[in-house]
């Protein structure tokens, strides 16, 4: 394919409405709902959609429910004092966008559906990726969630070893909370039905008896000085799998203990090239050559 | 090879000494050094040695200068007062720590050699990173020159083109100077007697005449939709190159115009998967895959 044509497709990509996402634990399935429906924004969403974006009413927006269901509308903008066809028609040159923001703020927005609801199926294999994060300090955990969901994680498991047995080690606090805002962020930049996944924390035998066992699952262990990753995986790597688990060890890497439950459930160890590399470094790396290296 | 046996290896690799920096534009070249010549370590780098490391006189230590030469030597301290065995044998226990660091800050480091400088080729293909980062704001642009720097970039082009003709849009200041630091600090941290260099912003017309009428050089071009990179890097690539170039687009992508310049030189468009990246997650991932596809 040459240049110009794949700068068209992604031109119109880019052309592609704003995406809102609605949670699946609300009391109204975005499965479930016909066309002409009213769905409203949560907080989070409606503000999104009226100050930072700055939509008006009628504008042609999706949502999202993050697991693969899909639906367009109309939005409908209401509160937040008279909507009227221009927005600073009212408010005076001086403190223009501050009032403009305070008004914007108050509305709350909701969508008219258009469309029936439409379910993608979840690209496979899905991978999942396992971090030993809890010496991440700086934003270095919060950054690594970003760039794994933008990659295509489909899910995240913070990984508890003896040598680093808590994930807040830094104090940080809303963690939880933090990273399902960066991981929904993130399916509405890149506009991918699936939001990754945030597992809670597991020790290493919990890994490999949760989802090592599960159908068609193999798993890598980034191992410095290991087999190098790529001629393994062009050569030896069964094709065929449903789940991929990246498992990526701590700072001052796993026990002796914790290598043996590994190597016992088959887990292959993989080196990613010469560097030394810290541990978000790794786990973006090697999902990033995994990504990359299936995509056919 | 087995888990346990690269485990050991790796902790044999934690083991080695803490690495300075010495500026190869010094007085002194290290590469004319002779065993028991003294090194004096410039000012952030005795900061580094004395005050975050805490290390003493004699501890034995590494000094790269960036190029590919290492030598090692014994560290020799002096000022900011007298040094005794312990440090904190002559400070109170209230405001112990305050009045330490300053004492450590006053002190300046240098290194007596005992070794004769050893020479390290740079590994190839070298890659170069050219990405159009104008847009980059909120800490993007260093996070991403650091992570290009950890993963092996041999260097780092900022590219100016018609829809991103700055660097600094987000009105950063020392940018230069930061990611001089960042990739200092990351050859340090990653025991690789190379630092990722730092070139001038061109345009797509110079990186083209300047770089790719290099000897042996390929050039890949990030490209939504484009052919796939992995099945090409494994059946077309040559294997045989020295400069790897790899060329991320700004958002909103090239011109009609800069694309018909990357294309009238030869370059391979290749796409990343089916996921829309930000600028520096393509730049990562681009650079991420071809390094772990080439470690053999």
């Amino acid at each position: 394919m040459c240049l110009s044509t794949a700068s068209k497709a992604y031109t119109d990509r880019q052309k592609r409405p704003p995406v809102f996402h609605h949670r699946p634990d609300s009391a109204v399935k975005l499965g479930q709902c016909n066309i002409g429906d009213y769905i409203a924004l949560n907080e989070d969403e409606s503000k999104h959609a009226c100050v930072v974006l700055r939509l008006k009413d009628g504008d042609l927006v999706e949502l999202y429910d993050g697991y693969g269901t899909v639906v367009s509308g109309r939005l409908a903008i209401s509160g937040g004092g008279p909507l009227r066809g221009q927005d600073n028609e009212d408010v005076s040159k001086k403190n223009n966008s501050t009032r403009l923001r305070r008004k914007r703020n108050g509305r709350v927005a909701g969508v008219f559906l258009e469309t029936e609801p439409k379910h993608y199926e979840q690209p496979h294999p899905q991978w999942l990726v396992a971090v030993a994060c809890g010496s991440l300090k700086g934003g270095r955990g919060d950054w690594m969630i970003e760039k794994l969901a933008e990659i295509g994680a489909a899910g995240f498991i913070p990984l508890l070893t003896e040598r680093s047995p808590r994930i807040d080690a830094g104090g940080t606090s809303g963690r939880e909370e933090r990273w399902e805002r960066l991981s929904i962020s993130v399916m509405k930049q890149s506009l991918q039905p699936y939001k990754m996944a945030l597992y809670d924390p597991c020790s290493v035998q919990e890994l490999v008896s949760e989802y090592l066992d599960q159908d068609k699952a193999v798993a890598f262990v980034g191992v410095e000085d290991a087999q190098p990753l790529h001629p393994f995986w062009v050569s030896s790597v069964p094709q065929e799998f449903g789940t991929g688990l990246i498992i990526i060890g701590p700072e001052g890497d796993f026990t002796e203990a914790e290598i043996q439950i590994l190597e016992d459930h088959g887990t292959y160890p993989v080196g990613l090239g010469n560097k030394r590399l810290r541990t978000e470094t790794a786990a973006i790396t090697m999902l990033a050559y995994m990504t990359v290296a299936q995509s056919l």
